[in-house]
């Protein structure tokens, strides 16, 4: 049995998958043993195969980058598994990936732990996996470590999937709420509104006329253009759970800034404004999965953009808003009509596992 | 609310926990909102408060070890959450610290990824979190990044946690069942099977007459010894999931090797030997998670054994078998009537959920 499953894996992701359609995941493919080792061979290390992984080893060990080295971590649990634009297994690795680039660094490693429900389909699971791998090969990172946990049926809810990730930071790049300062300008990458409400138009089986498809994305190469330029970069955020207000809303307070955005220059499409109006939604709390902040001085704004442009990650970017003080922490909001209103933190959320 | 909130995070986790008792997961704690960010602050910057994890940001920023880094990632999904000598916060820092340890790694940082069912209590996840700020602390490290979802109820257990690590790799180690060969020994750190019988005894409620604790330990101080100590390491495992079997035939799988044991070597106390009598279970399959083994030339066993002495990791150090030959990858076991059988891998599991 080992024998047969280091065959499959040797040979490459692109040979038919040894699995049968109804196969699924049982309680043993968490124990430890013969079933467990199987699963990793031809579904995981199949798919994954890299040096680092091959080891068969507890850690991957790798070089060390020089300077510094970012860590982040994020579960996701989205449900549907699969959504027009991507999957959970897009998701969790694009995910990650912006969170390292959201420090300003360069992605190096991921890391994927599964927790599975009893009776998961393992052909689902191998197409999520082949996605995660599809994505991660895309950025030209590998995933190089991994763990799979079985929970009772009734107990999870198909799949959730961690990653956490490591990048570099280049020297010179410190970004962060604490550099955030008055004068500041907040330059956005694209239209916001697109994951939150392409999940919920699948989860609420609500017919859109027009297909609304998520913004996932990798928004590293967003991110190495800037540090390529050498344009001074204060703070990076992509605009996940909570949107672009609930990401400004953080950086206010934890930077003690005051922030004043113009409606008029957040781009939403027509689709996602029409889909928010009839959900009762804000397009500015809604998550997105592929859209992201820079705040820089003033004077670096037409750099960032010249950056971005052309980037099929940053279909339209454009300058937002500006860091307008630091007396009052809170993001204000100047609406079509000339009137401003503060553009808070929702207290709960408006839409459940969205990531 | 954020002012509250930061004002507790900063006065440590001495003061009371601004909860009560009745406070439970709501879908909101995981929405990207104000609740979010309260239970951030009060829950989890309160408890593993550090200057990396303060920063608020997408990534931790650390400085970069020379040479090699290791990476590792674990999830943990055990049942029940807390169990004799432990609970699934303290798993799962030991967990990921000792698959770091078993790359021959000293633990650089740690991250902790929560997926919350709605309902859990508050109060049993601040107690699990602060678990997990002890453990690490104990081992001189800190949890610099993290990340919480939420599921509604039914489609989780509680909590499950992943925790990923990140470690520095000594110069000159390389460990790994590709080092093993023949004429290697194997030197075990102590007893068999008390993770696993403990967890068992606590789900089925059996009264046994000693109460079983789990070995549930950060291993890493034992194998920093042997770094320091300069003992050439071939190879390196803690026996989780499968316990002692399943490490070894992993081994001898991936390093293709023949492993013979000699069972009156391998400690099992008289109340695990007792309580796996009366479930059917062998000490050899179940989990450990504060158990390992170093493989290493028969001329460093005394000094793995010289170092190892007086840890309290490491309570009955000694050598139960070694290295044979190529031709037959496998694990014998000579046993304690003098005949010799094959120690294979469970096809499943004993234990679902033991870690």
């Amino acid at each position: 049995m080992p024998d047969d499953a280091s065959t499959s894996a040797g040979s490459g992701p692109s040979c038919p998958l040894p699995l049968r359609v109804h196969e699924t995941i049982q309680m043993a493919h968490g124990g430890g043993g013969r079933l467990m080792r199987d699963l990793i061979e031809t579904v995981f290390k199949r798919a994954f195969m890299n040096p680092a992984l091959a080891r068969s080893h507890d850690s991957a060990v790798l070089a060390a980058p020089a300077g510094r080295l970012a860590f982040t971590t994020d579960s996701y649990v989205v449900s549907p598994l699969v959504f027009p634009g991507g999957d959970i297994g897009k998701l969790a690795v694009c995910g990650t990936l912006n969170d390292l680039a959201m420090a300003g660094a360069a992605p190096l490693a991921l890391s994927a732990g599964f927790i599975l429900e009893e009776g998961f389909p393992l052909e689902h699971l191998a197409r999520i996996v082949e996605s995660m791998q599809a994505a991660a090969a895309a950025a030209g990172v590998a995933i190089v470590t991994g763990d799979t946990k079985v929970v009772d049926r009734g107990k999870g809810d198909g799949v959730f999937i961690n990653t956490a990730g490591i990048g570099a930071v280049p020297d010179g790049v410190d970004v962060g709420p604490h550099r955030v300062q008055p004068g500041d300008v907040v330059v956005l990458s694209g239209d916001v509104g697109r994951h939150g409400v392409a999940i919920l138009s699948v989860r609420e089986g609500l017919g859109f006329e027009t297909s609304i498809e998520s913004d996932c994305a990798d928004l590293s190469p967003l991110v190495a253009r800037l540090t390529a330029a050498g344009i001074e970069l204060h703070c990076l955020r992509d605009l996940t759970r909570g949107g672009l207000a609930s990401a400004l809303n953080e950086i206010a307070l934890d930077g003690q800034v005051e922030i004043a955005l113009d409606e008029r220059a957040i781009p939403v499409s027509e689709a996602v404004a029409a889909a928010s109006e009839l959900l009762g939604l804000d397009p500015l709390h809604v998550a997105n999965e592929g859209r992201m902040i820079a705040i820089v001085p003033a004077t670096e704004a037409d750099r960032v953009l010249a950056a971005w442009r052309g980037h099929p990650a940053a279909p339209d970017p454009g300058v937002i808003g500006r860091v307008t003080g630091r007396d009052h922490p809170r993001v204000l909001l100047l609406n079509r009509l000339g009137g401003t209103r503060i553009l808070d933190l929702l207290s709960g959320e408006q839409l459940p596992r969205i990531c």
